[in-house]
């Protein structure tokens, strides 16, 4: 059999799901310091702050609530719903190793995007098996054994990455992939 | 870049683990009536039971426990473990419908199939997503759109499928793998 729509594979952190921010948000809270996204174009968190923070910083990604309460980025249900209408859109996200955030990513998707049914998410380690015609994401290696169009999705520590076809937000993400007409 | 094994996905349900003996304990301890398999060859347990009694095995999927206490099918611990020398082994199973199961699920490869790392495991509705040389699977719905070659897994519900490539047990699986002569 043929599907009727060709599949769309979107990564979640940092394409739907604000979790960079969530980071920098966490760390203000727990040292007083106030990084932007701006100011750590191409780097992690990690690479800027304090040796003895970096395992806090790290302990958050295993931290009850994380995952469910990071923001979604400025655009991403609306382009979702959009993309939904042209392709066979599949939410396909690196989760079990951070066991507590499968529940939680499956919770934050029924809150924010419900019209993504139980069928259309993936929770994954590799993201090499998914055969799609397009994969968003916001991480190289993901596209490295990749068969589709990658599209690499901007994020700060992604900025020096140059082999892959960009967009930087999702009003790019939706022009690239011929849906925009529907939101002018 | 290329893969350097193929990719062979595997069902956990009814083929690494015993989903369908765990309805039929749970059913016996809730009224006091065993069936076996044998008995409800090409059918579910709520084929032939009670229709006031179907909700109730129905809830079965969404308790607390259900999936974290399946015992493994025989011999799918160390089929596995043979599969991995040859193929590059993804765990492939429906969870999302019933939320509760993702920690269950990922804590049961805890338990037995820690050498399945959790970049491994796929936790999913569909499958047609699936870029694999074979999938074992025991509901033919998943092999529809599947371009690998699919293997059937016996369970009671599936005797009446013909469409497909079937084996047995995990004896048979590894004999068409051809991985059995490591065992002998």
């Amino acid at each position: 059999m043929k599907l009727k729509k060709p599949i769309l594979g979107v990564d979640m952190d940092d394409v739907l799901a604000d979790s960079y921010q969530q980071s920098l948000d966490w760390y203000e809270r727990d040292f007083g310091i106030k990084y932007t996204k701006e100011e750590l174009e191409g780097q992690y968190l990690g690479d800027v702050i304090a040796e003895d923070q970096i395992d806090i910083i790290n302990s958050y990604f295993f931290t009850e609530g994380f995952f469910r309460t990071i923001k979604p980025i400025d655009g991403a249900i609306e382009g979702m719903r959009l993309l939904q209408e042209e392709y066979d859109v599949f939410i396909v996200t690196a989760a079990q190793q951070f066991p507590q955030c499968l529940t939680e990513k499956n919770e934050w998707l029924d809150e924010y995007m419900p019209f993504i049914d139980w069928q259309h998410r993936i929770f994954c380690g590799h993201k090499y098996f998914l055969d799609a015609k397009y994969l968003i994401d916001d991480h190289a290696y993901n596209f490295e054994y990749f068969k589709g169009s990658p599209i690499l999705f901007s994020a700060p520590h992604n900025a020096g990455e140059t082999r892959f076809f960009r967009v930087n937000n999702w009003e790019e993400t939706l022009t690239y992939l011929n849906v925009t007409s529907k939101i002018i």
